[in-house]
């Protein structure tokens, strides 16, 4: 097991009902002036937006507006959103939706108290060192940014997407209503889904040793998130799954899945490029990436694959057939991902074979070569990994 | 599933050598004078007290030593530290030890913001409101107190022991080196086990519904807890094994396995009637009481004993026979505590059949009849659970 530090101060306020104590977790976090950041039209039609107004009206807590964040969250949003922050005297951001409110609220908050570029805080040319609190109401489970350190923003002029952890990126507070989640488009309920498993996967293959307790802490939630997704597929207004779905997807993100391993992340990397290029949702450009990752990096441990096929796929044991096990446990993945009507190939999301040069150049500046830890992966390598999603 | 709130805004600092970092911790968090707390001898003996001051000192950090904090940790300790706090002004608890001295810190951190008797506050009188700030240094994995709003102090003159949960109560860092169990006797390192496992299972035995995920994180702990106490009993210095017992002490109760269930604790309570009594080990007291106490109440839901002995105890499935197999479950948790040399029956412990109703009486006292949520119990039933714990 390695050496780490697990800090996940973040209040999770989770259930039934529970956005209406938004007003009073921003009167304990001492919130005088709120930015409302949201996305598109759900949370408006949803009257959640206006829901959580009134409160703020009646509890006497000012807030300014900010709409317009989108999935892959961009940096004109940040810059619209920091200059709001200063010249009102925002001392707290609230984010109300997924994943892309709340990267976009954190990076906000973060150029808020910074005084360059806020860029500079994602290009590596500066730390932070500041942030305004933020705080989250969710309404879609699958990015897990309500309760990690992590957010990712593309600079759209230069195509680059980029991920920064912080310990100033986790919420002060994480509002969790599933009943919210009940009327997410199936696409979206599976994206996330497939996000969700992902944030794990990128923990469970690794090289690290003396990892039994989270390696079965993350089976445990692998399944779990299976067996309430097809239950939500059947009937997307049941509670229990979608409060599973909720939960699951802030544990696989919030760092207690990854304690005392190296984690990867190279999957995501490569997915990063799909989405930059093409614009395809998150979850979907994972579905399409893992198993092609899976299949690549099988050799680098069978005994991990074979790990995973039995206990988590239901894959029948055979000590005599550990990479064939393996292999089928790789199958179900890609089964499952199927059933929940998700795209596993590059045709699927639009992707191009002919771009694949592009996707790798562009990797090449995001992150340089060699990329990964539980496999090191040369360039060679990921244009290997891309083919195999064409197929 | 239950709604709820999870905050455990604790800093756990994990790993070798990570008890280096104490000074760190302590500056980070503005120490500027503080109670170094500890229990007996162990932790002079090793030279971890005396490393920890030579830390202070050449940091600059003032402190004042208060030893003698003891298993079930008594009244007469904590006004001591209490006093302690007040004449030297203490801005800064630091437990060095398990749970005993860290209960004991956070009582002292507890009366020392409090201006009446602190009693007050684990008798129901009063309500937490403030308390110091109170750091671990841990050096016995059981309790989880180094991570839980949890602390249990005997009041001594009343043969009290009375259990208070408090958000104030979570240390603000843990700082856990497994190699500093390394030395723990067998003894007290299977009574930690114990411990640890009897904080799950008082989650896992509940009467909520829609607890899949839970569970399942729930029996990959125990599972692993299992497994890394086999591996320590035939190497007491399997680094990977010490770290799983460390790391599942602290999740088994830092609340993470508890949420959206309604927990029980009704063992718990039993089981610090005998430890009051007889001065017992915690854990040895659990051993003693969890199988009776399953074995009482295995009907009040044959399924989940059915799915505990199934996924944790690997005893196979028979769907026609599921009480069976449900008792079989129970009887392997029996072996597997005196495996580790734990006692399972009264006599063991030295615990007289005839002291049965001063127990009762004290636990009418301490918690009041009908106690329990798993299987609502009257005075007679627990009798009845103390009966079978003297088979």
């Amino acid at each position: 097991m390695e050496n780490f530090t697990f800090y996940s101060p973040t209040e999770f306020v989770f259930g039934k009902n529970s956005e209406t104590l938004t007003w009073k977790l921003l009167k304990k976090h001492q919130a005088k002036k709120v930015l409302i950041h949201y996305g598109g039209g759900s949370v408006i039609r949803s009257g959640l937006l206006q829901k959580i107004e009134n409160q703020l009206k009646e509890n006497r807590i000012e807030y300014v507006m900010l709409g317009g964040a989108r999935p892959n969250p961009v940096d004109s949003k940040v810059y619209e959103g920091i200059e709001l922050c200063k010249t009102e005297n925002i001392d707290f951001v609230l984010a109300v939706g997924g994943g892309s409110a709340i990267d976009s609220a954190k990076a906000i908050a973060d150029g808020s108290k910074y005084e360059g570029d806020f860029w500079d805080l994602f290009d590596n040319k500066a730390k932070i060192e500041a942030s305004l609190p933020v705080g989250v109401v969710l309404t879609i489970p699958a990015a897990g940014s309500e309760g990690s350190g992590s957010a990712v923003i593309t600079k759209e002029s230069l195509g680059l997407k980029r991920g920064v952890y912080s310990v100033f990126h986790r919420p002060v507070f994480a509002i969790i209503n599933p009943e919210l989640t009940y009327t997410l488009p199936m696409y979206q309920t599976a994206a996330g889904i497939v996000d969700m498993m992902s944030h794990i996967f990128e923990r469970y293959l690794t090289k690290s040793t003396g990892v039994e307790l989270t390696d079965r802490l993350s089976e445990g939630t692998l399944i779990s998130i299976m067996e309430a997704a097809r239950v939500i597929f059947k009937n997307p207004t049941n509670y229990d799954a979608r409060a599973t779905i909720c939960w699951a997807g802030t544990i696989a993100h919030n760092g207690s899945l990854g304690v005392g391993r190296v984690e990867d992340w190279v999957t995501h990397g490569l997915e990063h490029e799909l989405s930059a290029l093409y614009d395809v949702t998150h979850g979907a450009g994972l579905a399409v990436m893992f198993p092609a990752y899976m299949k690549y990096t099988i050799d680098e441990d069978v005994n991990r694959y074979y790990q995973l096929a039995t206990r988590v796929f239901g894959v029948e044991r055979d000590e005599n057939n550990k990479r064939g096990v393996a292999l089928l446990g790789i199958d179900k993945l890609v089964e499952f991902f199927i059933e929940i009507g998700m795209p596993v190939t590059f045709d699927e999301i639009g992707a191009k074979k002919e771009d694949i040069n592009f996707l790798l150049n562009q990797l090449e500046i995001n992150r340089g070569f060699p990329v990964g830890s539980f496999k090191t992966l040369s360039k060679e390598d990921c244009r290997n990994i891309y083919l195999l999603a064409c197929l």
